[in-house]
């Protein structure tokens, strides 16, 4: 089997739809943290993390839970319907239990608007924190590995 | 204890923020849907019924679930941001699994959207259809009375 | 230039995403409406129709708009986080003024949820119904064209 | 005519809606910068500040728009279906053409959720910045007296 170039789960796309839009034609703003989350799974999944094991399902609930303790995002120039963006992922882990991820979106080229979302684990019974799922770690090792390239 | 009126609860109130909104300048049409099950929650919570007793919350299922199996909407006129919009509900029992949702959005007494939601309920453990909750059942009985004072 | 297959624009593919669902863990049945429009806009992309050409954008205002009057949705079998399904589009012109959308969501071959969007064109300037746009016709024909062959 | 109080304006209250909930039970994050903007739009309608003064709407355009260039939230507690919040507002002007609110989320006094978002103004001919509305002046010296008040 040919090895996954690590774009394939770090750079991804996505187009500006018309009802993401508001009354001032452009991209209103909640919809960007939308798209952070489901650029998060679609990563995931290009890197064969099947939806299941991380995100509960009807009848089926993961052993530990990832929400969302802080989030962020500064916009630099407005999104209209039909742009077509693409989304580059940086994610990093924090320390054991918890970890942050860059998201960059861009057209053409020129960066539009980043932001970040921190995810923490927490074991879904007891309410409490814990270490990050095993396959959280190996998403999060192999982009720092590809990051690390990029950067030297 | 006074008896409620019932325009307690089934009559609402609701206004169109700027996020609902398209790059039409109107509501965007999908947000109907959402103000829908929206006017249902704050009716059940209106009539009495908290809403643990019907909607899952996070480590606590009803042994019953409500899903919507059908859904349609009339757009007779556009809604913009800042409108403020009367909600008339009209719920009936259609059988004893099944009921049926009409919902009126008027803007100074001039029907601007109807829509209509159909519930069945499933047995959460099985899947299976079964008999509706009797909250449920109370909730139609008291509308359905009103309904029938109104129309006489 | 070789032929574009009408499956280019008739067929689309659709993830459900976490944010998607509700505390049952399936789907929240507003959404459908949600992917209905998108499915919608990346046909006439696909088709060759660029967003702009119908839909509004900043400091730009198609001269016909297209609201729909209408939207209905059928939800046979409940979807969850992680679910791949092909959306098949079926639109089809009902006089000078209005076109339909019949949507068709499966799963491995079954369908689960199926839909429909109702346009209407109307002149944005004196706010009257007016016939539909060239564009919008042009992928009109097209599509029939191709219904004809598979329903054959 | 009797004085507003402040609360009036600054001090508001949602109930967390079932669609607003994801499949792990608890409201999902991006709903939560959902709600800033709402209550951002309530508090200038309470104040007296129609949505058309700010906002535009079908056919008609204010001057000045105020998007949005930085958002940041920051999660403590999970927010189920049917929970009743509190929203505290705090606007602040930070320079003739900017102003950011604060907005903290709480649960019968203990905070859940806390939130900031930054506007901008932007004439809107033009796409240059521009001085904040009158308007939204008003509003923010309003809101600052009573803030020291309460802080003194």
């Amino acid at each position: 089997m040919s090895e996954m170039s690590p774009e394939d789960w770090l750079l991804l796309c996505r187009t500006v739809r018309f009802g993401e839009t508001d009354a001032a034609g452009v991209m209103h703003f909640q919809q960007l943290l939308k798209w952070c989350h489901e650029a998060y799974e679609e990563s995931l999944e290009r890197f064969g993390i099947p939806a299941s094991t991380i995100f509960p399902i009807l009848g089926s609930m993961p052993a530990i839970s990832l929400p969302i303790i802080h989030c962020s995002a500064d916009f630099r120039r407005p999104l209209t319907c039909g742009d077509h963006l693409t989304i580059k992922l940086n994610p990093k882990r924090l320390n054991p239990s918890n970890f942050e991820l860059l998201y960059r979106f861009s057209i053409y080229y020129v960066e539009a608007v980043s932001a970040i979302t921190r995810h923490t684990a927490i074991e879904c019974k007891s309410r409490s924190r814990c270490t990050l799922p095993k396959e959280i770690n190996r998403w999060l090792e192999a982009s720092s590995l590809q990051q690390g390239i990029q950067e030297a």
